[in-house]
């Protein structure tokens, strides 16, 4: 084992995770995984992180009746310094299997992975150096655990929402005539990491590609690409075809700024309008609609509440106040969900989607992600990262929510 | 199949690979798979953008004797524009097996995958799908493909040498007293994407979290982490555990500024020195090293050389002029490499490592990685992407080589 250093390695500036936490959420996973699994193996950065409070490339075991261990690749001393559990080195992957069996004084028969996210080369290597246990799917369990939050993570999460709030509030003093979307997008990725902001935003995909700077303009905005929305935008190139292109803002351009912030892996995942001039009243329509449509969302945010039933609500508002085919998109554009848990990855449960049963609770977090399709004018859209309370729902990203004119010449 | 448009939905700042490209490329990978497999899967974003010319949610078919058809799950219509191989809709990913039964009138008993990179969850889906196929792992294949560049790939690295240039050019205009690492990286990163930089940097590791803002500066910049380098650097919490940091830059720090860029996908890594006031006069000293290293190197990167060699050949040049010890790090920190290949992904073969024999090709373009460390004053970089040729390594990016003294007060 590598010897626990204190923290004396890092200056103010580097914030850890609070040992509690990470003893809390230990506690509950060995009782998740209670006579599911005899071993369980976390490497994915996101469940690592939640799990150890550090994000060094290893592998946490974590076995019942047994103290969880971290075999690090690299680098044990850090990841010794960063969280409070026991650290064992690791040389390659090669011996992985044979430390488990080394930790446990067995092999394990029933072995726990993130078989979503984990290589199929990797799992078959494991499974052949453990001699071939029956391996289970840990994800729906983290991700459960994953998607109630303590209070220590709703601070984190909203310090991620004044990050933004700072961010979007400068968007009028960045702005300068026919610059890109792209420029625009850097303006407020510089100040983001200014203020603290890690610019790397994580999601439960391995071909997902997430970024923050959804930063895009005037009907361009509506082409469709491969991120799960009603519009992907242009983006720079064939390469990456989504966010932020290189294409100039006009002016009466509806720019639409989906912009998340992160703070110690903490999500808040925004969505404000801006534009050069006045923007096209049908614009201004379609986002009175959506705050309309948030609010009456906010009030139904509660423990108990029924996703699907969520989604309807929210549908139901669109067609009521004229907006039923604009909302969310229509053909195969249109997106079935009004929001997303959000927290260490940008996208996971709960779903507040069509024909999806899912049951609220009380300490989960949600970015209720309201998107008008406008064809020939642009994207319309409002997000707030909001957290479940009995109450109803309790915005955690505070930024100005008025549609905010330019007046740039 | 979804009809092809032309690419009038994209205005001239979005650029799209030649179709020449992506049918030569098609041809050398059918080549390189005759007998190999009945079928191929492609849908890891590097390798499916370098076949198809678009990056798309889906999986190319390749099979012998048979035209490659992309299986789109999100957009067809996009994925048609962006390249000139023939889209067919995909619905999701259950219905993946069967739609390559029906294009191919059969099951296919062999079936390439990138198994290095798609989870395990996929392949197993998929497997059932196909009725348990023998599985090939296309990636080495794939690799070796990638690894030696086409004229028109090396003109659009040239491009991310160049806006790497003019973000290096800027930096001492940027710099600010005391201004924190991650400001000065957020400002690098404005300039880049304002240039067109891609920001998003790939890499060939689904945990592998790669990014281009590694500005570190200081002793501090000497703390080890997850990436595969002498240093990693603070970064902005045990989240992102490298790369820039929330400590400001102190006066006759030495700040590193590894900074790729990324154009249409293809990456130039680069890195360069600056310092606020004079730095260190050892770390001027060990700077003069790493050029001399390089210029030794570079008359020595022709094709047939072994990578090996040119490992030996770095190490011996440096303990010759003093810095045996310093370069690449010691003890467990220390890298055993001076060189990576570097294309669409910011590390793929060829390596230059110690004790593995990898014989260059005209035509590879690899970053020259040269790192020392300078216990208790910081880090010292010098790295370019070259190209192999027959009259040695020509530089592809061009920022100035000075270690530069920035005189704000």
């Amino acid at each position: 084992m590598v010897a626990k250093s204190d923290s004396h390695l890092f200056p103010e500036c580097y914030p850890l995770v609070p040992p509690r936490e990470i003893l809390d959420r230990q506690a509950a996973l060995t009782e998740a995984l209670a006579g599911e699994v005899d071993a369980a193996l976390i490497s994915w950065p996101a469940d690592l992180f939640y799990l150890t409070g550090s994000n060094q490339i290893g592998h946490l075991l974590v076995a019942p009746g047994r103290e969880p261990v971290f075999l690090v690749r690299r680098t044990p001393d850090r990841a010794a310094a960063e969280g409070p559990l026991a650290v064992a080195p690791l040389n390659g992957f090669g011996d992985l299997g044979r430390a488990v069996e080394d930790l446990l004084g067995r092999r394990p028969a029933r072995l726990g992975l993130a078989l979503d996210v984990t290589p199929h080369r990797e799992v078959a290597s494991l499974s052949e150096q453990l001699g071939g246990p029956e391996l289970f799917d840990l994800s729906p369990t983290i991700m459960r655990l994953r998607s109630v939050k303590s209070q220590w993570e709703i601070d984190q999460i909203t310090q991620a929402g004044r990050i933004n709030r700072e961010v979007m509030a400068k968007v009028p003093r960045m702005f300068k005539p026919h610059m890109t979307e792209a420029d625009l997008a850097g303006a407020m990725m510089h100040e983001a990491m200014a203020l603290g902001c890690q610019a790397f935003m994580r999601t439960r995909s391995v071909v997902g590609e997430m970024y923050p700077w959804h930063v895009v303009a005037g009907d361009r905005a509506l082409l469709t690409s491969r991120v799960e929305a009603p519009f992907g935008g242009l983006g720079a190139s064939p390469s990456f075809p989504q966010g932020a292109s290189l294409a100039p803002i006009g002016p009466g351009e509806m720019i639409l700024a989906d912009f998340g912030c992160c703070y110690l892996g903490y999500l808040a995942d925004v969505t404000r309008m801006f534009s050069w001039g006045p923007p096209p009243e049908r614009g201004l329509e379609a986002y009175r609609a959506l705050i309309e449509i948030q609010e009456r969302l906010m009030a139904a945010l509660v423990p108990g509440a029924d996703g699907q039933d969520l989604y309807r609500l929210a549908m139901e508002t669109a067609e009521e106040l004229g907006f039923g085919l604009e909302f969310l998109g229509q053909g195969a554009a249109e997106i079935k969900f009004v929001g997303h848990g959000v927290g260490l990855e940008i996208s996971e449960p709960p779903y507040l989607a069509k024909n999806r049963k899912e049951l609220l609770e009380a300490g989960q977090t949600l970015a209720l992600e309201l998107k008008m399709v406008l064809p020939g004018l642009g994207a319309v859209g409002l997000e707030n990262t909001v957290l479940v309370t009995p109450e109803g729902g309790r915005l955690l990203s505070d930024a100005n929510e008025e549609f905010i004119q330019i007046e740039a010449s």
